[in-house]
């Protein structure tokens, strides 16, 4: 295992005191942020943030706030719990500092960080936030904000991704989104979209509250709805813990088993190529192209879900997912430059099949086969939301199938062969696409609807057609007469055509890309997750690059220095 | 009526070529770029743009493409015609110039506009799009696009907005959104929102439509749903006019009586203050704040609709509805740092529920009480995007009752005096604001919703609590416990927190507010509209901001001088 580091810098905007490269892998021992205790079916994540420990030079992590290591650290922690704990039911989110929960995202980073940074940043710890939901939601481990202190800005919107908020009622600790008035910029790590759309906070009293810098605490806290609870100081412990319990038992959290340890993800990190066990990637900086291909599983299906088990994490659907969450990670944050990503795929469409028969049914009663699925499913709505063109090649010996055909179905477009490569393998079975059960229900996007359905919005007609299909290999025809793929190309076009197209991508204006394809993944109905990432990180996006907040004399700029920002008035 | 032309000058970005102050009041006899032709049930709006016409010097208006003064005629076209011509019940939209239909927004006056009065401009070019759409669905006058040439970018915008789009086969015409390509932005009126959330274009085929900046026409075009059918120009005229009489056949256009004639608008504007019949607006430069109120009805109501058509366009809500339109689109435009409006009304709430009793039984059967109702709630759709912050006062003497109840509650925030004040008149009857059944249905905001319930969402009950209030004047506190106002306050502190307010929202980054209020206001579900406003805006206002775009080398200025754009190729 390599980790060369290779110097990547983000060059647009100010001055940048960002890390060279930044390694999404930790584990509780390397915490230096948080603590993650476990007692029975409670697990306690203490907050107690190192204010040396910050990912790069030039800031302090005063007040337990955060930058985006300790949010990788947070992700782990929660990911770990759904794995390695079977047996937890509700999760405790407090502090370990006195009287303060956490202040959010550090000012002095975010003003010094590039504009790429800090979107990164910010979507990263919009996706965690989301996984908790999802945590609570789906897999029975209800989180519960504690907030033993004030919660204040990306604090408060932490303790908003949680089931259930306390809040200790001493007379001075708050809940607040002092962003708008201190920051000129908004709670953007959904904090807007969870006080009015999650939470039902009316939209007036919201506004009064995100424009009150000192917060809100108390009974008031409740009335509004900001909070769930307050309890004084002197029952604070036993609130929490009364709570957690309660909460703990009317989980629906699947029954146990020994938990599956997450083991360090063996990784090559060499300058133009990343390789896992089931997952490579090619960068191309010069074309400004990663090539990624996703390996089928080596070996069958294990007989049953009790063998699986006994896999661990080297069952090959919750490797592969391991594997591919941390280079879309690792691709988005140190390969900015890099624009469009090649999906590909390689193995047996069969045993891809096989496996997902395998977690199917058992997603729904079996602890670990409803965690791959979950992982699965929030891997691939990372690819959703990633900023980059998204383009699968569907070639002979490639295996879009079942759960790996999602990575088809989530590109912005795809490319098939119809036959094979005369030249390469003219004997070669052509290649295929397989629908399969993982495709019709337990993979939502973030708009709540399948990619199928998505896809085919307002055609029921064509998707009923596909489903028809379920389980038979498709050749290039038949897919695109389905509308399963883009385009179907033969042998003599096939380089010509790939390559116009993604020499065509690269020269068009990456902010313009990021912007189409923001809105085009996102068909049908809107959720708070794509609320989040839609409309309010939009808006954040547009702010964070305005000189009133990221200019020399912007609030964000002017934060700490005792001068006030001066603002160009216009509304726009 | 006077109109006093003050300079305002947008000054963010780079040069301007940008009118002094544009006034939105027109009449066909003044158009410059569109013929209105009405034959018995269907009305041709033909598009012949003048290519000496623009707004302001500087660019030339080739191709039909178009500036804001040309859309300014098309919205007073769309808004006469569901007045003036209840006979009407399609509408073609078409082209003058030969083997063009419209090459959409100019890009020069695009290149060398602000970014405020691009995104200003966006905004209600995309208000007069949805007004079509209402038009098509709501009023029985059904839009057709007959494309007798190409369509490209804002121009096929255009015609997605209607409900039929036809095509010229003629190897040559085509439809396109050459945006990306072209000039690195997005389309951003709707085009790619529409396309994959009204039209249904699978998203990867419209990715790649968006990609290629030649566009697509003939047989494709349909199978791909870009439009819904096309014709040889051989047998265009007929095509076209078979169509337009059978589309008018199946409308649900209320049955007529004669027309309302839209007479000009009285209006007197002065540097300081704006004035109508019925709505007035002082404006305030120094403390950023417009106050305007919005005066009742000067005599009871029509005893009969027969009545309220004889009026014409004196007949109150009507009247009133017009200034108000013509004064936010007047402040948004004119007054870009005037970043409050606080709004009153004056008058008898009996008689604004009085007009409203005779609207709203009437509105489902009459076509003018239709166009009344639904002109108002365009209205206060327009107020609801409105990039300024609105606060309500609730005084003795004002009216805030059913529709003008509304004006409230699209506030970002109201505040209600308890009782009167005791230095000017204790004898006045106290504040009050009565829910009506204007408040129930007839206008929802974007979201789908009502105000009311996008208020209460999720909690039925309070919603519930307020409805049985239906028809009762409600005092300070009532209100504030029922949670129609923010704040109750008594005489003693009002002057102080309401100025309190006032200086702190015009302390605060003005990006930061437009964000917030983009956020809160829309609660709730989403549809497409609220998706062009929120996510597809919000997007296209980042891009255009991004040097990508706007900088000296980027695309929107690189357009048409030969030269190359120049990108930064990080992905954000």
């Amino acid at each position: 295992m390599t980790t060369e580091a290779t110097t990547v810098r983000p060059a647009d905007s100010p001055s940048t005191l960002e890390p060279p490269l930044v390694d999404y892998r930790t584990e509780p021992g390397r915490y230096k942020h948080w603590r993650l205790a476990v007692d029975g079916c409670v697990a306690t994540l203490t907050m107690d943030v190192d204010e040396q420990g910050g990912l790069a030079p030039g800031y302090e992590l005063k007040l337990n706030s955060y930058d985006l290591g300790v949010d990788i650290e947070l992700y782990d922690a929660v990911q770990r719990l759904r794995f390695e704990h079977p047996e937890v039911r509700a999760v405790v989110v407090t502090s370990g500092k006195d009287r303060i929960f956490c202040a959010g995202a550090n000012i002095r980073m975010l003003a010094s960080a590039t504009h790429s940074w800090k979107v990164n940043f910010c979507k990263f710890t919009n996706e965690t936030r989301n996984g908790i939901e999802d945590a609570t939601r789906n897999s029975g481990q209800v989180y519960i904000a504690a907030l033993n202190g004030t919660a204040s800005g990306g604090g408060y919107e932490l303790a908003l991704s949680c089931e259930h908020i306390m809040l200790v009622d001493d007379r001075s600790s708050v809940v607040s989104l002092p962003e708008l008035p201190l920051l000129g910029v908004l709670p953007g790590t959904g904090g807007l979209t969870r006080v009015v759309d999650k939470r039902h906070v009316r939209r007036d009293l919201a506004d009064y509250f995100a424009t009150k810098a000192e917060g809100i605490g108390g009974k008031k806290a409740v009335q509004w709805r900001l909070v769930d609870e307050v309890a004084p100081r002197a029952l604070w412990q036993e609130a929490v813990s009364d709570r957690a319990r309660e909460m703990a038992a009317d989980s629906g959290r699947l029954a146990g088993g020994p938990g599956v340890p997450l083991t360090p993800l063996a990784k090559d990190r060499r300058d133009n190529a990343i390789s896992y066990r089931y997952v490579r990637a090619t960068l191309d900086r010069e074309r400004a192209v990663a090539e990624i291909t996703v390996l089928g599983p080596e070996q069958d299906a294990p007989a049953s879900l009790a063998e699986a088990h006994a896999l661990g994490d080297e069952f090959w659907p919750l490797a592969m997912t391991r594997e591919l969450d941390d280079l879309i990670l690792d691709l988005r944050t140190n390969e900015t430059t890099i624009g469009t990503w090649v999906l590909r795929t390689r193995g047996s469409a069969d045993r891809v099949l096989a496996y997902d028969a395998l977690l199917l049914p058992a997603a729904g009663g079996d602890w670990l086969a409803n965690e791959v699925v979950l992982y699965l499913k929030r891997t691939l709505k990372r690819l959703d939301v990633t900023s980059r063109s998204l383009i699968a090649l569907v070639e002979p010996g490639s295996c879009f199938a079942g759960s790996l055909l999602e990575l088809a179905l989530a590109a912005d477009r795809s490319y098939m062969l119809a036959g094979v490569f005369e030249d390469e393998d003219p004997d070669a079975p052509p290649a295929t696409v397989t629908v399969g059960g993982m495709n019709l229900r337990p993979l939502p996007m973030s708009n709540g609807l399948t990619r199928l359905r998505t896809r085919f919005l307002g055609d029921e007609k064509a998707l009923q057609d596909v489903v028809e299909q379920l389980g038979r290999p498709l050749e290039a025809q038949d897919a695109e007469e389905l509308g399963l793929i883009t385009f179907a190309l033969d042998d003599i076009d096939w380089a010509d055509e790939v390559r116009i197209a993604l020499e065509e991508r690269a020269s068009f204006s990456p902010d313009g890309l990021t912007g189409l394809e923001a809105n085009y993944r996102f068909a049908g109905p809107e959720t708070i997750e794509t609320k989040i990432f839609g409309r309010l990180s939009a808006w954040q996006n547009w702010i964070f690059y305005r000189p009133n907040a990221s200019g020399a004399d912007g609030a964000l700029r002017a934060y700490g220095t005792g001068r006030r920002a001066s603002f160009d008035r216009k509304r726009v």
